[in-house]
């Protein structure tokens, strides 16, 4: 089997443009409320403007500390995400699959990746970067509008959990 | 003096559209590097679409736990930022000045505000609702396309932070 590449990703098999896995991205994406504003047409130009890649079991999709600009919508399979500790372990923040979104706090700011994405099984994924964003922005602004109201929900409900936990130690430059 | 009302803040002056306060607006955006995208013609555009407001010492523009779906520019004066504690106290988590954003996540999710805002001197501000950033959106795409690039990169400004702070008590359900 030829295992094509890409340079966003040359260590994994490039499945090539997102289009050819409209059905899965509408079907992972459809259970998620906040996309139901998408028609069929814009999961078609999102879709145009994404790249799809497998990795098998055990292999790093982000790696935490490295900088980044794309984000990652997991299709099938499953990433652990794993955090450094203070005390240099390894700790396992959460698990993700079909449907979930990682890597977008990079992708906004181009700043280094907070935790690493490690596959527990064999993972099919839709890669969107910086660019293609750009180029959604600058070609189809109203699709583009929904996608970052989208990103703006997913980023703003992490901050919501995340701020609920962590007061004693809040920044003061914070707000 | 007559003080004018407006539904969005019925106890507080209005100073009606912030197209008049189109050179304030300017000057407190203006050193944010982030905003320097924006023309001098869009700037007038988001003016159009937001309403000023002023407040004396002492009143508090936003309430902890009340919905929102509006989010505040400070333009002139101070105000704190107070959470209730796990012990029911008040902490003052932060202050904020002009051109300090406050109040985004519920714009954005339309849920309980996370914290109160306090004027501690005379404050002017603006108010983006909702319904003026689906306006926004409308009628001048690109332009909506900045408007929220530039919050997703205030949450995720804010996420990051607050995620290299919290990870001892992190969510499972949080990627």
């Amino acid at each position: 089997m030829t295992i094509l590449s890409h340079p966003t990703l040359p260590h994994l098999e490039h499945l090539g443009g997102a289009l050819n896995f409209v059905d899965e991205i509408h079907e992972v994406i459809n259970p998620m409320a906040l996309f139901e504003d998408f028609t069929l047409q814009e999961h078609g130009i999102l879709c145009e403007h994404m790249e799809c890649f497998a990795a098998p079991k055990g292999v790093t999709i982000l790696q935490e500390g490295l900088e980044g600009d794309f984000l990652v919508l997991i299709l099938t399979g499953q990433v652990s995400v794993v955090k450094t500790t203070a005390s240099g372990g390894q700790e396992v923040v959460t698990h993700v699959g079909p449907g979930g979104f990682l890597g977008e706090m990079s992708l906004i700011d181009g700043k280094h990746r907070f935790a690493s994405c490690i596959t527990t099984t064999p993972t099919d994924f839709a890669v969107l970067s910086r660019e293609d964003l750009t180029n959604i922005l600058a070609a189809y602004p109203h699709t583009g509008n929904k996608l970052l109201m989208l990103l703006l929900q997913i980023v703003t409900h992490r901050l919501r959990d995340s701020t609920t936990r962590m007061l004693p130690v809040q920044s003061p430059d914070w707000v």
